[in-house]
């Protein structure tokens, strides 16, 4: 049974994940599968780029970031997944060899309107690169399984 | 050099992309690599899930789009990439065997006020499932190089 439920998560709380390291093959295979641009496939061609020199593709490190949090801490939460995404911003280049850690904000909690059974949570998330250079935010608004409806759903009393 | 620049975007330019079919093992690779939830990696928690049966990651989702968009258009243009996502909506699963298709509506454009040689160009994108069910929505703003500036660099009159 998941350990962590909507219940559990408050404004203002930080969690950190990581570190990992992203690799030139990895920046390379990643755009030549989904966002072939020559920015995120060749150091000539990165040079003369805004990024000024090779770059993982932005939708590259979203996953990434994705898979960080998802070994950090979605498997054992009521994660639900999400309607979709609020905003990214790519604040700058993410560089073959670079460090990545994460940072999680909870910034408000709200429970669903239309299901009893569940509730949002919204993150902001920040990627530090080596240096710790703020390279990308994120801002998500998961949906969580509730303690209170699991409970019911196996006629126990509701804790909270 | 490329053929579309900044100046060739106007809002109300609609564009089609794709079709593309998404495989059952795509779906499951990506999931494996990136997004590792029950829902995207197993029918049977799929079931269970909201989703009500597997469905690609949202993210996989976002980074076939990327594709569909750099095979249509990006080759030959002038774009530069895009400093982050405005918003995105995952409205409804993308079912192993969907076909996809792409249509991009351009919502307006404006000239970089810190860089007079390129523009941005804010894009609303639509992904179509079989049976032209909406299963996502993407707002972005990329660069493109403008026109006037290639012009300009190479000592040639400005054409518009």
């Amino acid at each position: 049974m998941p350990r962590t439920h909507w219940e559990d998560f408050a404004p203002g709380q930080v969690t950190e994940y990581g570190p990992r390291v992203i690799t030139r093959e990895e920046i390379i295979a990643f755009a030549a599968e989904f966002d072939p641009q020559p920015m995120h496939l060749d150091e000539e061609a990165a040079s003369a780029s805004l990024l000024g020199g090779l770059a993982a593709s932005g939708w590259h490190v979203c996953c990434i970031l994705m898979r960080m949090i998802s070994d950090g801490a979605l498997e054992d939460t009521a994660f639900m997944g999400a309607p979709g995404i609020e905003e990214v911003q790519w604040l700058a280049p993410v560089r073959p060899g670079e460090r990545l850690t994460v940072r999680a904000t909870v910034l408000e909690t709200r429970p669903s309107r239309s299901r009893p059974d569940m509730g949002f949570v919204k993150f902001h998330y920040e990627l530090f690169g080596s240096g710790d250079r703020r390279l990308m935010t994120l801002i998500v608004m998961p949906m969580f399984g509730r303690r209170s409806a699991e409970a019911m759903a196996q006629g126990a009393p509701v804790r909270s």
